[in-house]
């Protein structure tokens, strides 16, 4: 079994502290790389030893292979671990750690390829049974081989320009008896805005929630459900409320979730943490849409839930342990709840207080006197409550949210704190759509 | 049933911080008060009112009767919580605010004055078949009443002047042969220490662990044990380190311990949070000292390991709410760890940083720039570590100070990173006496 000594953290901010911590309470050395603009980062405080990677634009730090490589062969790191974002799903990036035999803490390169690509990923989804949003396998430019197409996938049916982009071309088709027009009229813009009639057709989901597997493997083929989480609180794409467990989801169809994700992860040999996303139609139907195969912002929701660290199971999986629980599914206990907490200016954190103590849990990278730099992603910090119920971890977060100071950049407390409040959210009456509607209407 | 609307919270400090955000969470309004001293305190700025009740010295304020019901009648609070030390075990208290019609957040006054009586708690144990340390009921002065009584309970046994203090005639005896030739001793030292040569012999207890056990009650008479905790690291009669659960006791013990408890509280028509508190002589054996009627410093290992709040509890049973579960026994999952973070110098906070993250917890009233006063107890903060075991609770708790920043003040930091790291502790071979050893010799 390989021993790791030394992990290179190769990303920033809270989730670079997060696995930091975890290398520590696993007895591992962690290093740091850091950008100039990141050197007087609490991850750099905390780790081991630290190192500087080049400016504060992104290509030319955290994304930069090749100083990433060199750091870690410099500090004689045996492992890195990439995180999110940056470097995490990239394959060039794994293939190099695999050839220059230091441990990738996640799967092998050539499941984030086929992973990565959107109709591979779809056609291995199939093949193990998973379910994908029926459709979009076929291009045609002629009314009749689109209506027998829609026919076949069922109305409602999305019908969208091969060469679109946005909303040209798109249009959502509810029966048959108006597929006539609706073709007509979304071909012509189609061939107006791209020069491209082309057309093909997707299953229409109207209202749907956001559904995500956390899975865990090894390398010995065991894959555990860790359980999954609920995302459908999205702005322009973006998650803002993540929740676990996911209360529309009935137990049966939970199961089959849980079952197909776990199946398809084997199938592709996975090793790692990883998370199934799907979309959820109504309470029986669900659809893959993507695998990401890297530890995601949201996991403390499913660590809060399953009483799981997952990306200590990361760090131990990469090193050949095998899982240390046998069931294919890990129940959840009580409801966890997360919100990112934004910056919308860059600045020097003025005066700052974070909520804790009972059912509180804040994973950031903040502290009185830090400079918030403008070159990341706005994400400084998540608050995450954990309560026996819903309600109850809603109204822990309001609390929290409350309590919290954070001065010297402007914030999106306001907002969250708005959107807590909505009754549709409190009463789970959203679906991905909700919040850009709400927020184009506020 | 009662329905709070306004608590005024009787205390200062992270206990204060702990009420008020239970408060809040259950809706209800926290009035919190404060000395001169306590002014620019978190607990006063976290309240949604607060009331400045006298000077910095705490029997001019936070041990202030007159002040404190004045303060709850002009803000109007329907209860008070006194949350641990100051008026929190004090009948007269308890009974005022019985006869002004102000709920008190713990048992009656009667019950609190029957448990604060040491030889009234004693009786009322023994009538409830609780174990109590053996002896100590009668007094002699001949060797031949004071052997056949030391048979009567069994050797070793513990030899004490009646009038004693500072270890006078005090006298562990091992065996009967030696007992006439060591009662002779002691009986001399404490005629020429104390004039008085009337002695009384308890039984010996080589090397006793602290184990207590949390108790909740409602006013219908349901009495929960939440789990034991054991605090046998302390020095000089303080707390230092507390774990839950118990891993000395075996399960038959532990099962037993909390029976007595739950029968010992209904007995007494026990309400509230409380605190049986047992020497634990042997595996098999265990006896009482006292019970502690409110809410204690170490409660959030009990918290972490049975998932439940025992401050929004009592605040519950107090408005007459029925316990949310059936059973005598809440079973606990995982393992927690909490250390004492004692401010040894007073004076102004200049750098904070405080671990955070997976499987901590902090509770405290710190933030930058806090002056901690010189008027109060000495502890600043608690940090709790959760984990799946006592090993790595341990494992967390040491990262977690190594990870803490506090500067401007002295603090207990490096002491306890020391005790964590002495391998009596690690392998749980200490009683209550260990750490006073150890620090007599480091």
């Amino acid at each position: 079994m390989l021993v790791l000594k030394k992990v290179l953290v190769a990303n920033r901010g809270e989730i670079a502290v997060r696995i930091i911590r975890a290398c520590h309470n696993l007895g591992l050395k962690a290093v740091a790389v850091y950008s100039t603009a990141d050197k007087n980062s609490l991850h750099v405080q905390l780790a081991d030893e630290a190192i500087c990677i080049g400016p504060a634009e992104p290509n030319k730090s955290y994304l930069n292979i090749h100083e990433i490589i060199a750091a870690a062969e410099i500090t004689q790191s045996d492992a890195i671990h990439p995180g999110y974002g940056f470097l995490s799903e990239n394959e060039e990036f794994a293939k190099k750690c695999e050839d220059e035999k230091i441990t990738f803490i996640g799967p092998q390169s050539h499941v984030i390829a086929l992973m990565g690509e959107k109709s591979r990923a779809r056609e291995t989804m199939l093949k193990a049974d998973v379910p994908v949003v029926p459709g979009g396998d076929t291009e045609f430019t002629d009314l009749t081989s689109g209506l027998a197409y829609a026919k076949k996938i069922d109305f409602p049916v999305m019908l969208k320009a091969s060469a679109g982009g946005g909303g040209k071309g798109m249009r959502v088709i509810k029966s048959a008896d108006v597929f006539a027009k609706e073709f007509g009229l979304a071909q012509s813009e189609a061939q107006h805005a791209f020069n491209d009639n082309h057309m093909y057709l997707e299953k229409y989901l109207p209202h749907p929630r956001h559904i995500e597997v956390q899975i865990i493997a090894d390398q010995q083929g065991n894959v555990t459900a860790v359980g999954e989480r609920d995302c459908t609180i999205q702005q322009h794409h973006q998650k803002v409320i993540e929740e676990a467990p996911a209360i529309a989801l009935p137990e049966e169809t939970r199961q089959k979730m849980f079952a197909v994700s776990v199946k398809a992860a084997k199938k592709i040999g996975y090793v790692g943490a990883g998370t199934m996303e799907f979309l959820l139609d109504d309470p029986k139907h669900f659809y893959f849409m993507e695998m990401n195969t890297r530890i995601q912002v949201e996991h403390p929701v499913s660590e809060l839930t399953s009483g799981l660290d997952l990306v200590e199971l990361q760090l131990l999986v990469a090193q050949g342990k095998t899982l240390p629980f046998k069931q294919e599914r890990i129940s959840a206990n009580g409801f966890a709840l997360e919100c990112r907490i934004n910056a919308l200016t860059a600045g020097e954190i003025a005066g700052l207080h974070l909520p804790a103590g009972y059912g509180i849990r804040v994973d950031t990278g903040l502290y009185q006197g830090y400079v918030v730099p403008p070159n990341y992603d706005s994400m400084i910090a998540k608050i995450i409550t954990f309560a026996p119920s819903r309600q109850k971890a809603i109204t822990l977060m309001k609390n929290a949210l409350d309590e919290t100071v954070i001065s010297g950049v402007s914030t999106n407390l306001d907002f969250l704190m708005q959107l807590l409040n909505e009754s549709d959210y409190v009463e789970n009456k959203t679906d991905i759509n909700w919040l850009d509607k709400l927020t184009a209407t506020i």
